[in-house]
Formats: C-alpha cells, sequence, structure tokens
C-alpha cells in the first residue's frame, strides 16, 4: 500500500515561552518535527509533506535537512487542524493510496503503530489512532463498537456515561487520500473557535456510510509537547528508553544513568560506554568499540576495538577505523584516521585524514585555518609525529615518516624522512637560579618597600 | 522601617564531625552563614551584626568577603541564645528601628519571609517565625490565638494537649531593638542546662502586657543543619530548588539533573545549559548565551551570544563579552575577552586582556607566570595567534597582528605586524624510517637476547 | 583457626549474553571473582583454591594478578557444586582448619558474615550461610531448630508447611576440611539434571549423626548475578553502598550521587571530592586531600593537602605527595610528583619523576615515547619548567633549574641552569595585515567567481 505522510507543524507553541518555533525545540538533540517525521519514515512514505506556519523558514531548513525531497506547505493563518491539513491537498494531488496524518509536536508515535494503522485499513476506511488515557480530562472520546469508531465526542458535548470512556483520541488519522480531502473538504468552523478540526471527518464519514475504525497503542507514545514542563519529563522519558534500548540490544552501559543519547545514536551490541558520555546527533559506535569516560560525540563513526576517551570529543566528520584509540584532551573534527591510528593526548585533528598505525604525540595541532580558508592534513600510514608538533595545512606527511617533537611543519614531508623545525638547545650553566634569585629578590624589596 | 540584623554564628557544630566551624560549612557552593546574610539583605539592613564564637576569625574572614560593612562580635563563652544576642547589643547601639535575629546554620529563610515579619510587627511588639511541622518532636511549640502568639512551650513542659500542637517555633525572632534587648537583660538561666534562651523572650514580653505575634512559613525554610547527613540532604534539596528556579525563569536545561548551582549563580531567560556543568560562585550567564556540556564555571561573566565549551573551565575574572566562543579544553582566568574573540581549542589565557575579533589557535598559552610574579598579556583586536603561540607576558599583541604558529612571542608586537619565532624546518630524506628501524631493531634485539 | 578457601568461578554464564566468562564482568570497576576473593581475605586464609572452567585462562590471570599465591585449578564438565568443589581436594590436601566455599559470581558477602561461620563452627561441624528472602520463590528452604538446620529442602521436593518458610539456602557453606571432603566424595548425581549438589553434604552429615548450623546474613549480601540486568542493578547498589560508606567514614562529597568508586577504592576522612568523578582501581585518596569536579583516577595515590583536578586524569602510577597541584586537562601517568610540585595546565607527564617545588607550566610533555620505547624523564626540586616545554626523554634538568616556554629539551639540564631552545623572534612590520587582506580578497574572489 502507497502512503504518504502530512504533518503538521505549524504551530507557534506560545505555551513554550521562546522565540524558537514549538517543533524545533530538541528532544534526545533532534528537533520535535524531526522525530514525527522518522515515525513517519517506517511507513517508507511516496510523498512526505509538513505544513509550517510560525516560523516557517527555519522549520523548512530543518526539514530539509532532515529529506530532502519532504514538501513543505504554508499554511498562512491557523484555522485549525482540517484546515492545515487542507494546505497539503495540492501537493498530494494524484499521489496514490493512503494519507497518515502526524503531528509534530507528537514525538513519540512508533513505526509499530503506524503500521497497525495502514493494517486497520483493510477493514475501515477511516482509522484514528486511539489510547487508554490515565487521566483522560478534557481528551475528546472515542466512541466504539469492538474496533470500528462510532463516534468521536467533544469533552464539552459528552454525557456523563461519555465522559467515563477512557479510550481518548490521539488526533493521528489515516484515510484513502481522495477520501481525506474529500471528507475535508465538507468540514465546516461553526463552533466556539471558529476553526475547523480534523477531527469532525469521522462524523461526516459514518454520515456517507463509510466505516470508521480504531487502532490504539500506548498513552506515552501519544504525549504532545506543549509546554517547558512536558519537554522537560519528555527529556526524561526519551533519555530512559533509550538507555533501556541501548542495554536489551546489548551495548554495556557501566553506569546507564549517566549517559545521553541522541535520537539517532546507534551503539553496537558488545560496545562499551563508560560514565557520563554524551551523543549528539549521528552517532554510530560498533560492536566491540569503548566509549570512555566524559567523552562527548556529535557526527561521529567509531569501528570495532576502537576506544575513545576518557575526555575525547568527537565532532561531526570523526571517522574511527577499527583499533583506533583517541585518548584525553583530543578533538577530532572531520577527519579520518585509518586503522590503529593513535591521537592519545591533548591533540587537535581537524580536516584531516591520518594513515593507518599512524602516532600522533601529545599535544599535535593541525593548523587548519589561515583566518579565512581551512586547510588539509594528511599523515601518511605508520608514520610518526613528535608531541607539540604544529601542521601547518595544506600539508602532507609520507607514510613511515616521523617529526620532531616541537616543530613547525609547513612543508610536505617526504615517505620516511624526517622533518625538524626547531632552535638547537642552549643551556647557560647557572642563569636559572640567577634569574630565579633576582624575582625573589625583587619581591622581597616589593613587600617590604 | 529600619532594620538590623543579628545572626548567630557561634557554634562549634560537633555533630558536624569536622573541624571547620559549622556555619562555614558550603551550601551551594557558599557557606551557611554566607546564605543567611544574603536572605537578611532582603530587608535592606541598616547594620548586619554576625555573633561569632567557635572558630571566629575564619567566620570573620568569610562575613567580611560578603560584606565589608558587617559588624561581627565575639561571643567568648556559648551560654545560650539569649546570651549570643546581648553580645550585639553595642553594636546595635542607637540602632533605629527593628531587629531580626537569624541563624547562620539556617540556609533556606526566603526575604518574603522575613518582610512578612516586619509587616507584622504594625500588629505586634515580639513577632516570632513558626512553621508547621510535619513531625513536631521536641520542637517547642506556639499556643497561639490567630496570629497572636500567647506562649512558646517547651516539649518536656508541655501537656498532652499542647505536643498535640504542630505550629512550632523557628527561633527566628523579631522586635524594635530598645524592647528586644531591654527583654534579654531580663531573660535568666534558671534551667537544666543553665543557658539563657531568646525563647524566654515571649513570656517576658506578654507579662509586661506586650503583643506577640506569629509569622508562619513552610517547614523547609526553617531547616537547620546540624550533621553531616542533614547538610547533604539540604544540599540536594537546594539543587533541585535552584534547577525548577532557572527553568521557572526561562532557562533551558538539557538536563537539569546533571546541572550543579551555586547560591548565587545567575542563569538568563534564554539560555542554554547542556549536560554535566558545574557553577561555582559568583557566576551570571546572560540571556541567549550557551554552556555546552562538561564546563566548569566560577567568578564568570558570559554575554549574549557567547558559547561556551564543552569542557571550558572559566575562572574568576573571566569575563566574555558577546558573542564569545571559548572551546574544548580551555582554561580562561582574570582575562577579558572581547565582542567576538575566539579561543577554540587547549589554551589557557590567564591575566589577559583580548580584544574583540581576535582568533586564538589551539595551544596558545598565555606565560603570565614567571616562578614569582604574574605579568598580563595584551591581544589587540582582530589578532591572529597561530596554534600554539607562547604569549610571555608582559606583552602586547597589536591589533590585527598575526603571529606564526609555534612562536615564543618575548617582545611586542605592533600593529598589524607578523611575528614568527621558529626555527626553519629542515627535512631528511630516509631519516625517519632509519631511526624508526633501528628501534625496532634494538627492541627485538632485546627481546631475543 | 586455620581457613582455606575455594571459590567455584567456572561457570559459563550464558545469561550473560556475553563472551567474557561470568566471573569476569566488573562490578565497581573489578571482576566479580575478585569481590569474593576480597570478601574471603577477612579471613586470612591459609590457602585460596579457585575453581576455574569457561574462559579458564583469563579468568586464572585475573585471579592471580589478585592474589599470586592462588590456586586455580580447573573443573573440565561442570557436574554440579559438589563435583565442582572436590576439584579443590587435591590442592587442599593437607591444609589444616577448615574451607569456606564462596561462590566467584557472589561480590556483596561481608568478611563480618564469614567470621560468624567461621565462630559457629564452634558449635556445628558443618555451617550454612542463611537468608530471610523476602520473596523466596524457588530458593531451597532451611528448616531449622534455633540455629540447629535440620536439614535443606529444595523447592520441588518442598510440602506446604516447608515452602511456608523464608530462611533461604545461600549455598555458602563452612566446615573442616576433611569431613567436607569425605561428604563431598558421597555425594550422589541421583536427580534430574545429574548433577552432584554440595547441599547434599548436609543431610550427608546429619545422617551420620555430625550437627549442622546456619548463621544468617541479609538478603543483599547472598545476592547472586546471572544476568545483565542483574549486574546493572548490583552496580546501582554497590555505588549506593560506597557512597554511604564513603561519607559515613568522613569523606565530604558535594554530590555523591556523581562520583562512581571502585571495590577497592579508599576516600580518607576529610578529603574532599567535588561532582563528577570517576574512581578506577586501586585509587588512595588521603585525609585533606581534594578531588576537583570531572576527575578521573586509577591506581593513583594521592596524599595529604594534595588538590587535583578539575579534568585532571591520574593513570596507574600517579603518586602524588603532599600538597601537590594537578590542574586541568592534566595526564599523569606512572609519574611521582614530590612535595608541592604544581602542574596546573594541559599537560602530560609520562614515566617521570618530579621534584619537591618543581612548577610545570601549560603545555609540558614528557615525551617518553620514541615508537618503540618508553623512557624516563627526571625534574629536580624547584625547577621552572617554562610553558610548552618538550622533555625528550630520556632526559633530567637538575634541580632549581629552568627551561624557557617553547622549548625542546633533549639534553639534560644542569642544576641552576637555564636550558633554551627557541628561534629568535623575527618581527616583520605589517606583513600580518597585509597577509590576511590578501587571503580575504581571495575569499571575496571566489565567492564572486
Amino acid at each position: 500500500m502507497m502512503v504518504s505522510l502530512v504533518i503538521l507543524a505549524a504551530g507557534q507553541g506560545s505555551r513554550m515561552q521562546s522565540d524558537l518555533p514549538k517543533v524545533l525545540h530538541p528532544l534526545g538533540a533532534a528537533p520535535l518535527v524531526v522525530h514525527a517525521m522518522r515515525a513517519g519514515r517506517a511507513l517508507d512514505p511516496d510523498r512526505v509533506v509538513v505544513v509550517v506556519g510560525h516560523g516557517g523558514d527555519a522549520v523548512a531548513q530543518v526539514v530539509h535537512a532532515e529529506d530532502e525531497a519532504a514538501i513543505v506547505v504554508t499554511q498562512e493563518a491557523q484555522l485549525g487542524t482540517a484546515h492545515a491539513v487542507a494546505q497539503a491537498g495540492a501537493a498530494l494531488a494524484g499521489a496514490p493510496g493512503d494519507v497518515v496524518v502526524l503531528y509534530g509536536d507528537t514525538p513519540f508515535i512508533r513505526g509499530e503503530t503506524l503500521d497497525a494503522m495502514i493494517a486497520a485499513r483493510k477493514t475501515h476506511d477511516v482509522v484514528v489512532l486511539g489510547f487508554e488515557a490515565a487521566d483522560p480530562g478534557r481528551y475528546g472520546r472515542l466512541v466504539t463498537t469492538g474496533d470500528t469508531l462510532e463516534r468521536i465526542v467533544e469533552f464539552k458535548d459528552a454525557t456523563e456515561a461519555e465522559r467515563a470512556i477512557t479510550l481518548c483520541n490521539s488526533g493521528v488519522i489515516c484515510a484513502d487520500r481522495a477520501t481525506l480531502f474529500d471528507l475535508i473538504a465538507q468540514v465546516g468552523n461553526d463552533n466556539a473557535a471558529g476553526e475547523y478540526y480534523l477531527t469532525d471527518i469521522v462524523a461526516l464519514a459514518t454520515a456517507k456510510g463509510l466505516s470508521a475504525g480504531v487502532v490504539t497503542c500506548p498513552e506515552a507514545e501519544t504525549l504532545g509537547i506543549n509546554t517547558r514542563a512536558e519537554l522537560a519529563q519528555a527529556e526524561v522519558s526519551f533519555q530512559a528508553r533509550a538507555r533501556a534500548e541501548a542495554v536489551e540490544d546489548g551495548a554495556i552501559l557501566v553506569a546507564p544513568e549517566t549517559v545521553y543519547f541522541a535520537q539517532d545514536t546507534v551503539v553496537g551490541r558488545g560496545a562499551i560506554v563508560e560514565q557520563f558520555v554524551v551523543f549528539g546527533p549521528g552517532v554510530t559506535v560498533e560492536n566491540g568499540a569503548t566509549i570512555r569516560a566524559f567523552s562527548h560525540l556529535e557526527g561521529a563513526h567509531v569501528s570495532r576495538g576502537a576506544v575513545v576517551g576518557p575526555y575525547a570529543r568527537l565532532r561531526p566528520g570523526a571517522e574511527l577505523s577499527e583499533d583506533v584509540r583517541v585518548g584525553n584532551f583530543v578533538e577530532i573534527k572531520n577527519a579520518e584516521l585509518g586503522e590503529g591510528a593513535k591521537v592519545n593526548h591533548l591533540s587537535y585533528v581537524g580536516d584531516a585524514t591520518i594513515g593507518a598505525r599512524a602516532n600522533l604525540g601529545a599535544g599535535t595541532v593541525t593548523c587548519n585555518y589561515d583566518g579565512v580558508f581551512k586547510h588539509h592534513t594528511e599523515i601518511g600510514e605508520g608514520a610518526f609525529i613528535g608531541s607539540s608538533t604544529m601542521l601547518v595545512a595544506p600539508v602532507r606527511v609520507g607514510a613511515e615518516a616521523m617529526t620532531g617533537s616541537g616543530s613547525v611543519i609547513t612543508s610536505d614531508v617526504p615517505e620516511g624522512a624526517l622533518a625538524l623545525g626547531r632552535a638547537r638547545q642552549d643551556t647557560k650553566p647557572g642563569l636559572g637560579k640567577r634569574l630565579m634569585d633576582r624575582l625573589r629578590a625583587a619581591k622581597a624589596a616589593k613587600m617590604k618597600g
């Protein structure tokens, strides 16, 4: 079954008390709208339409960074959910199959749940996602017979008996595209808020003799984010779930409660993660790698057998091959490290290619920035870079070459060569002590004077 | 209404099992007595008198560091709370208006509560702060009619009916100065401990026909610290409250449970604080600044748009202007960084002034210490400091000047100049490989031999 | 009473879903089997026999690293606990006194509990360790009269009345060596699993007229680790207990919930540990030392008055004398630092001896590795090492000597001398700005072109 997605992401989120559009607030280091997009990806959608409004340009940028092919349409005035979905009509013209409507501020829906909705479409024309609410409060109630949805009753219109129902409406809905837009066209705004509600299509559908069905999921999946407090609580839930899933998948977390995951973090079976580790977006740690304490990774790939940290920072583009070692107080950015390469102490490696088994001493710096441009450094296999070598890029050090400690390397070093760039040591007997004695005398005079 | 404060801070705190005077134990990185002083500051007090005893010199030093004008008086022998307050009599001679008595080991009293006590003085001669105790235990009970305090009954003297009272005495008290010291002069020590109790002034007041009143506050405010365990619990409470308040005030904390605040930390609305951040005393983070993970700040000011960390350490005197960037493994101490200046990697900047838009490369060090004296480094606007430049202070680098990577700068660099201090690179073909082969052969021989 | 230990450590632990032998999984940074060995050490055992099976070589290596004198015997086939103990028979031939049988996957048994078992041997021939189970489930039940053990009933053989018993069998057992092995020789394997159960010796003993007794301990002590989830829960318990014990012993933990201990961490009374500290194996912190935030210590000794961190990494062999200071972004490995020595910023000190009161500037590196061998650096008392000095080992800097910032020191520096190894500064007026202008023009051209 072909499926398209409509993701509603136009809300301002004034209750977030922030200038940032609501759907761009981060959860697990990914904007809320990206969570919805990734949930929908489980359906392998034909088209993805995101309806934006407040802060539309910023939202569009994030949406396209996640999925170049996504179509962004603008809802100029926020006239309700049915009106929002209607904005996607043109973009979906001619799309075969079903349309699923998701929400940019509802990040926890699982792909399995959406699969179940699509499956339920075999027996119903319109499928609504419901949940058993622990505290139904003012949610709309789903009046059902078996898995057939008789109607949705808004809380304010509900009888006592209907208010006793705990099966509530999540707002997520699925129908054949043509059916969906036909129904939406008939939705009116004759209500207190003067808005067009997507929910109304259920009554319209049953009135036409179409069948509506319900699929249910745990309440936690339908959690919408409307306030800072809800976002904070969602982050706590997200991290708890991410930690549990990582452990279930076979990762070894020494102190799971101190590890922070991003939405897309992948940690392989048998990988070890020590205390106090932060994963930003885009990190993959392979089976058998070790991330030691106090490490911070973003946009990095760590291969099997590699050991990172403690106190290592991997920035976007850090690509560590098997058995690489990145040690303490080391920053790696946009750099490939070949198999078994070592950067163990106090170094900055940026915009570089490091050959297999190369060893970079403490204090190595790739001087990649000239104040205007960034340049590349290349170090060959098995090269030995002495401590505090400055590699002034663009520069290449050949395989098996060596640089002396404290050298500034401005020209390429051929394979197997030794490059030195340092002054000869000059030792002046007794001068150290004389200088220090003089300073101490000056201090004594000062304190006295 | 003019108000003076008396803060009782003479106790040894033997139950703390520590050589440190009790009121110097830290809570939220500030000594307990400082919490009491800051609570009292809400009243804009005319005079502040701190009564010290055990470890008096150390306490006095802390008190004066917090408030130069505070008057420290010594209670030679610990003969009870009334005796302690009496020591403040001379220091308060002629002080107009009221006196509020606070305790150096009771850090959670809020300014609003003290305001309420002062307000209650309009209708009562003596005002006592009470609290509804969850478990009244052996606290003194407040027998009241409306907000009028009839008497205070010690637990051991209380009838069954009085023991059923849950409104208890915090010890915090307020009265007109002259009245307070008149009453204190009449307090006797005819009790088991032979001590002079401040509480007794209530009975003395009512006996004279004066009126006593009660103001109540939540029990949590009146929490006194007597043991290590209580201090630990107070720290947990303090941090929970500080995190909640920061979030309420609009700061964005990615993982509030991993952020540690000091008593005086200020984090502006819309400032972002990532995971694992420690604030020591004296930090202000402005609206729109970002403190990244694993950062440690003390005595620092971070302006709007600045980004700090991950792994940045700001020490006292770090003054970051707007849009400054301080990156990983960077330490800043007693240094001003102008607007947009960048110190992104592995650097130490101490005792320095860095101009706007200057860029300090990885491994930059201000060599500020000659073994005896500290010296200043000045870097002009838009200067470009090459990686691993040693700036041997005192030294100045002019605006738009540049230093070459690996240079040791000992003389001033004029505006717009380029300063280099490094040996020319000398490359010896094949020598690197030959040296390494020789070492490997030696190792092979060694393992064989 | 002479005592020997038998520790059963042959299990594969297939429920751990790991290639690592079960008893090598770490708890508090020590393998499970080491916890059992250390518990047994309270008895000052004459001989320690560890029975290994799966992954026997790896287990043997860990056992011998912990105790060179331990005897490792192999159980080729896993035929039950009695069979496992029988493998230790030869190794214990002629050993005087008692034998205590412990389990390599039961890490929480306390020495006091084992002492109580030995004491109970005065009145009983065989002593079994029991515990009151909160949820007895399928544990074997101990049928007792007073402290006399009548019999052990397996759950599946138990009557309703016996199943109501909550006193359960931990499996830990103690008896005179000769008695123990006599009884074991009589154990049969006529049961569903065809295994030889150690538990059966109790029935055999009483049948012979010997007396069996029970000693009880809290259930938490008898916790065995069989799954990842149990290991994770055990780690949480271990850390909670370690933190509480450290505080009880007088250490000052600013935020105990952020400190991770190893099994053998020793933190002295009055030592201060700040937030986010990880202790690996083999660390001792003396009374009055301070470990600042974000520090990571393994195999290190920190003396009184020393201050470490924030962001300090002490690796095995770091030996800090009194009043040493190791500051931020500093790594110390296999190095002794004399009294009052300072390494405050961004340094790597490995394989070195640093004299008292020596001061190492920011960016100091001991270049200890030539690509094949490791070499030693020695720095004398009161020496002053300028920032970014490369000490190319093997090398010695004498007492009161000095090195200039940015120097590469390849030859020994005599006492009191000044060694410099750097090029003279060359300053080219206007060139910095011209270079930068040229780069900017190039960029402008590029963006236009």
